[in-house]
């Protein structure tokens, strides 16, 4: 076959794939094109369309580096990231919830004691952060990690400060061996994601904000049990029914108590009013 | 509404267009949303492929240049290049078909006299072309414009060569009082896209081979008329049954009658055999 119409060349391009020894990647490679060309069919893509499509993922590509993340910002705004996660973690009715992952991660946070200060010297409000992880069947889960980060009062993350400040509003927790937690951060205030890229302008023209309601960040991960990737959301926070991501689940959603100041749940004196969450994880075992 | 199944995750982005103030965009975008949420559902995509896929598309980003357009290149391999121009310039049963305009187009080429040899030069077989641009109701058209472009005769393109070798097998031809156009240039043979970047390993993992069969670029475009955008493709050139890009269309393949070396048609002595192309372009009105 060597001449197609606007239907034909469809087929033809997934006959090209006979050779493919990848059954999965076949698959997978099938089902975009399909989808691709009927969305150009349904639209009629104009050809100015077309290479403002192209130039778009092309900025979108340069605007990638080692600290920004263009593509990944895109399916997060797009809806696609947080699709993928609740396909391969569909809620079971007991187990905490997925939310995405942001780029904002850093692996290897420090390993900090039970109780410890995430962070000191960082802007915000004091919040102190207790719970326990749990196994699906009730169980408390000894030893279990909870790598956590957020940006600060502001919602600005160490990453986007000014100059090279290191690790700021991270560290891992070990629960105790009644599965309990304890830490001392700030109480996350809503932010947008970065809007000065292509992404940003795509927001703009569709006529949305690019704000996420205040959350902070946990991978919570414990041996014989699959480990989530979640947050939790402050309750009342500004744009929690519009998170410019999708990532909010009701679960997932819990107050801060809001104390006079005083001594804190620690002991520590504290000269300005501070928050308590208190929140338990469950963990699929397996 | 701020939690979302698989399903309804999708309306809640559509959603976020409300304010959207450019009703054509907001159909594009609704329409390439529900498809991308449609194609991650039905191939239920891992998060271990959805990061892949992150990864090829900033590879492909930054393997973009001045000289080399990897999202392009994507396009005209997943037939979505042929599919748009196909879509919007329809068969109209008489004017000459569209087809890609391909990464190596040089605007500016310089407009040279009935009959130069675009090809001074340049390694391959003699070739000289000509014709006759008409309009769809057969009617010669006077002063039509073709801007001409080619690989040499190994399918190399200027933009290819070793240092900065400027334009070569380019020009732009004017047609006569009569209609007629006439070049010499090379027989063009069929050649792979590049394939050391992330689309070179795509086709590869899909079992596909790179080639375009021998072809050679013109637009053809003249006052009054719609100008088109097309290749002549040599009769019986490999690949010619499964161009890498798509872009074969029967009309546009073409005899390149072959001739013992001696006296060319522009009375040039030829010590080589060489090739006569003879092809009439017809552009609609409008």
């Amino acid at each position: 076959m060597r001449e197609f119409d606007e239907k034909s060349v469809t087929a033809a391009v997934l006959a090209r794939m006979d050779d493919c020894q990848d059954a999965r990647f076949k698959q997978v490679m099938t089902s975009l094109v399909t989808h691709l060309h009927d969305f150009v069919r349904d639209v009629k893509l104009t050809e100015a369309e077309w290479i403002t499509a192209i130039q778009f993922l092309t900025d979108t590509g340069k605007m990638c580096s080692d600290k920004r993340q263009e593509f990944i910002l895109l399916s997060d705004t797009l809806g696609v990231s947080i699709l993928v996660i609740t396909i391969n973690n569909p809620a079971d009715g007991g187990t905490t919830d997925s939310t995405v992952l942001g780029p904002y991660y850093w692996e290897g946070a420090p390993e900090l004691p039970l109780g410890a200060n995430l962070a000191v010297g960082v802007k915000g409000e004091p919040t102190y952060y207790s719970g326990r992880v749990l196994s699906n069947d009730g169980s408390p889960i000894a030893g279990a990690i909870l790598d956590v980060w957020s940006g600060d009062g502001e919602g600005t993350y160490d990453m986007q400060m000014e100059g090279d400040v290191g690790m700021k509003a991270r560290g891992r927790i070990r629960t105790d061996a009644q599965g309990r937690y304890s830490f001392r951060s700030i109480k996350p205030e809503f932010y947008p994601v970065p809007t000065d890229g292509p992404v940003g302008r795509m927001l703009n023209k569709m006529g949305r904000h690019p704000m996420r309601p205040g959350h902070i960040h946990m991978i919570v991960s414990a041996v014989g049990h699959h480990a989530v990737t979640t947050h939790l959301f402050a309750a009342g926070s500004q744009y929690i029914d519009s998170d410019a991501v999708f990532g909010v689940k009701e679960s997932l959603i819990t107050p801060f108590a809001k104390h006079p100041a005083g001594t804190a749940p620690d002991g520590t004196k504290l000269d300005v009013p501070f928050y308590t969450v208190n929140y338990d994880f469950r963990l699929r075992k397996g």
